[in-house]
């Protein structure tokens, strides 16, 4: 039999695509990368995952797995030979239960992140996963590229919030590892090793997740701070002050608010003059009134100390919300600016002024004009340390004369600093030539040892990560 | 040159021991294991260890690395044969630095975990790891078995803790993995691959932990509760009400405290009458008085709402260790009590009420008049379900006896009710047939195909965990 015959036998002839505008799978959403696929194949349980990894392994032929196709480094997409199968996890959306005193749910991978969220807030709970793709982006695909977002902070990473896994393996073979389990110190942890590998040593299929009561109350500030430096004195008063209770900590400069403020010109601009702008974010089990009692202490003391010029507390839900658009919206107003080249970094808190202060006066004397768009997620040292082409430059040209020593510049500077080149985006396609560059030969040998033990045949998304 | 030379040459002959009392490092501290060591190698630093490694590699010598020697399962001490080197970290005790705006510290395998406390503590931190070995188990063990502990339920196990590793592999290269990095997705997490495998990929030389600030204030509580059924409902308010707060929520069940009476009859008994004692604690970042209004509000509330039956609050900071060491006490008056069959279990938390009840009757009917010390980590569903000989009977012919049997019983109960057979103590000599026969294949064989990808001489640790 043929392998789409095969595919077709496993999971019916209607999710077996090979025809017609197949660019919402072959094509990421930036649209840097254009792919072909020999088809793509919408199983709908388990099982059939099972059955189209096997018929694949023995053609020999490549899987890619996808979820919401939300990812930024193409890893997700297929390569423009034609000869890979896309695996969409899609149709596999069902949850598959809620142990409200265990504090977990477990979902399969197509799971929206967004409507695991309201599931979990139907029943009071929180699923402490937040990004800017949560409308769109799979549960699946948040733990296979361990995502990050914005409440990293207080909550952890994506695999912070994982308590088990389903995978098939490039075999095709079922690991049950589902569990609701806060201990389990029974061999390695193979959870950990799949959260992150991108899709290249298995197929995630569900997950167990921890969730945590809603807070009672959520308030939130801008700060402004004239330099990183006060910004990250400002972050460790919060920490001593409000401790698990600092559920956000964004950090924006002048520049990326100058943009959203050009694109954007309805949104207000609440301190207009500051040099960087601090966005805190207060959660608490008890009311509204003491949450934000303790967060005017906060900011009266930071004033007092100096190490903050100016604050604005949101006195309701909706300037909280007005607070948290602003800062989303630097990403969309640097699309609307045109192309830009997008460095996910992150580094120790501590060495972020520093690095700022070194790397902007390297790429303001290497690259006159260009613009830096700084902004990110401060209290998890990961900046969104973004360059735009100067007023008026083509982007398209800029990219294509300068993104290379653009990337080199700013990467090295961040291994000087003791960084890493990809906090939150992972590897995939983009950055692989970077890992085989920058990680350490020691360490590559070792994730090759388990990629050749796990996939010896290299048919779960090659050419991603390795 | 023979082994013993070239160890002699990478470490000091004086760090060679062959001869005299070798005890401290042959035999467990429960005395269940007796080993016999080729050589007791103590080196002094990373490129010693990795020397080490390396010279055994050559000669196809296996490597058993030793922290504290404070293990439960025999993960840590030689086989009887004469044939291993036991690699004591000892000697590697030095703090390499402390971060404060990161958060973090780095430190070298050997270092004691209450000294790595008492450091963070003088810079107004804490290191959020917590057990009772804590004044001689080293953080290199804690990370190779991922120790759990009194402090999970806020802050999760070691690996929870720990943002990177160095570590020497079983060719005797070095990993420098240490990182302060609160994101870092460039490729396979090795550093959660290294921490709970018990040493049988490697030497975890050193490590970079996260600290977080002190909390202003914390108080303890015992409740009194009806059943476990009230335990769960008073965890669930508990966690709602107090959030990122409750640090703490320790379970004892009656026959534990009556064994704590019985041995160490000074020791007060607060709330004689409790079926189950549930000690609560909450650390809070404001005053003491906010912290124990929080507290005393949940109490009220759980004893209307019918969940507890009594309750104590800690007036002052001497009476909370008070109730702590109440906690504490139980093992000791086990130990005193006589050998016993220790279950180091997890389950979900809802299904705790129902296994306990099942596998009480179960045990009572076939083993008549045994008595069980059920105590443990509530808030994650840790129990230390402990089987002690029927009074009078003399301990060392019960488990002769019956330990396999009510080994059996026991985890194929925790099997049927989603929980783990092992939640903190791990694997080494003591379950690693209870691994082989419970896990499922397609995980085993996952683990055997990373561990001979990585140690294919199979040098590292032989005969533990797989």
């Amino acid at each position: 039999m043929s392998l789409l015959d095969e595919l077709a036998a496993a999971c019916g002839v209607q999710h077996v695509l090979t025809e017609g505008d197949l660019s919402a799978y072959e094509v990421d959403w930036r649209r840097r990368w254009h792919g072909k696929a020999l088809a793509v194949v919408r199983p709908g349980s388990t099982a059939e995952v099972a059955a189209t990894v096997r018929a694949c392994a023995a053609h020999r032929v490549a899987v890619v797995p996808q979820g919401g196709n939300t990812g930024l480094v193409g890893g997700g997409v297929p390569d423009p030979s034609g000869t890979q199968v896309l695996l969409s996890l899609q149709r596999m959306n069902r949850v598959r239960g809620i142990d409200e005193a265990n504090l977990s749910l477990t979902a399969e991978a197509g799971c929206v992140l967004q409507s695991l969220q309201e599931v979990a807030a139907a029943r009071g709970l929180l699923l402490p996963l937040s990004l800017a793709a949560q409308g769109s982006c799979c549960i699946g695909g948040n733990l296979a590229t361990n995502a990050g977002g914005t409440q990293v902070l207080r909550w952890g990473n994506a695999r912070d919030l994982c308590l088990g896994l389903e995978v098939v393996t490039p075999q095709g073979d079922v690991w049950a590892g589902l569990s609701g389990l806060r201990k389990d110190n029974t061999g390695y942890d193979l959870r950990h090793l799949f959260i992150g590998s991108e899709g290249t040593l298995g197929v995630i299929t569900a997950a167990t997740l921890k969730l945590a009561p809603l807070p009672a109350a959520t308030t939130t500030a801008l700060a402004a701070c004239a330099s990183l430096h006060d910004a990250v004195a400002l972050l460790s008063r919060a920490r001593a002050r409000l401790g698990a209770g600092l559920t956000g900590f964004e950090v924006m400069g002048r520049v990326a608010l100058d943009l959203v403020a050009q694109h954007f010109p309805a949104l207000p601009r609440l301190l207009p003059d500051a040099v960087w702008t601090v966005l805190l974010e207060h959660s608490d089990t008890e009311g509204i009134e003491a949450a934000r009692a303790r967060f005017e202490a906060l900011l009266a003391n930071a004033l007092e100390a100096g190490c903050v010029q100016d604050a604005v507390v949101a006195e309701s839900l909706a300037q909280s919300q007005a607070l948290w658009h602003l800062r989303e919206s630097i990403p969309l107003a640097q699309a609307q600016d045109g192309l830009n080249i997008k460095h996910d970094i992150s580094l120790p808190v501590s060495a972020i002024p520093e690095f700022v202060h070194h790397t902007d006066a390297a790429l303001r004397q290497h690259f006159p004009g260009v613009r830096l768009v700084n902004f990110g997620h401060l209290g998890d040292g990961n900046l969104h340390y973004n360059v735009q082409a100067p007023p008026g430059a083509p982007p398209h040209d800029f990219l294509a004369a300068h993104e290379h020593a653009v990337n080199t510049l700013v990467f090295d500077a961040v291994a000087a600093h003791g960084g890493s080149f990809s906090a939150e985006h992972g590897i995939g396609a983009l950055k692989r030539d970077e890992l085989a560059a920058r990680k350490s030969p020691v360490a590559l040998a070792m994730m090759r040892g388990i990629k050749a033990a796990l996939d010896p045949l290299n048919i779960m998304n090659p050419g991603r990560v390795l």
